[in-house]
């Protein structure tokens, strides 16, 4: 578990109370992991949202496992983003891979706990998803621009 | 407004009770467009939230206004699925815009009535918000494939 007070400091948690940060604090470890680091790959379960506190990290997409397509980079994520959304989205299964590109510090939150919590605690399960749902479109926003770009 | 029975059939509405799709129906319209119609413009203020029953369109970003980019095809919305995502996610302003390609008849959510709905009902909230994070993703892949295949 790590303190609440460092939650706080997030705007994705900003909404909020007291409690509900502390709730959050209790599923939530502080790691860090090397240069190189494979957090996530892609098409296994997801069971970590992250925030990434320190270092930058790419996604990277490797076509499925059907091997069409080798590791094509398709975004990035720099301190202070969530990545592993996928891990409060169904089929809770993750869309790319994720490598850290320098060595990184991370807040890792167990995103079953969680959902349970949003469950119960709808207000503030709203509040989460609705910042899930904009850190992805934000994600979508960047990945249009770029494939018109790569088609132009 | 429209019949709720309309709205229980679709899996984006699964989740919910009768009064909430009640509640749904009175700030829903169901309307057709000709071929060729460009319902959303990116980039310009979201406020409706639709469901396409029937037709097909296409998403196209022209470069967010700066001219770089003239209308590259970035993905499309088949029969069943939600568009103008936009809508419920800030800052809540079109990132593409949607174009029909032969005539469609669509569901309209005044979609500030329906965000409003939610604030209220965070059980209904939740259930929705996940619903749109769960198509944003959905999206996400597929432009994540697309951008892959563009780049290798």
């Amino acid at each position: 578990m790590i303190s609440p007070e460092l939650l706080r400091r997030y705007p994705f948690f900003s909404l909020l109370n007291e409690s509900q940060l502390k709730a959050i604090a209790m599923i939530t470890d502080e790691r860090t992991y090397p240069k190189d680091t494979i957090l996530f790959k892609e098409n296994t379960p997801a069971t970590k949202l992250c925030l990434l506190l320190e270092g930058d990290i790419d996604l990277v997409y490797s076509g499925g496992g059907e091997g069409a397509i080798v590791n094509a980079l398709v975004g990035s994520i720099a301190p202070g983003e969530v990545l592993g959304v996928s891990s409060m989205i169904e089929p809770y299964r993750f869309i790319s891979s994720v490598r850290a590109t320098v060595p990184i510090k991370v807040l890792e939150i167990d995103s079953i706990a969680l959902l349970a919590l949003c469950e119960v605690d709808t207000k503030m399960g709203y509040a989460l998803m609705s910042n899930i749902a904009t850190a992805v479109l934000e994600r979508l926003k960047f990945t249009q621009v770029e494939l018109a770009a790569a088609r132009a």
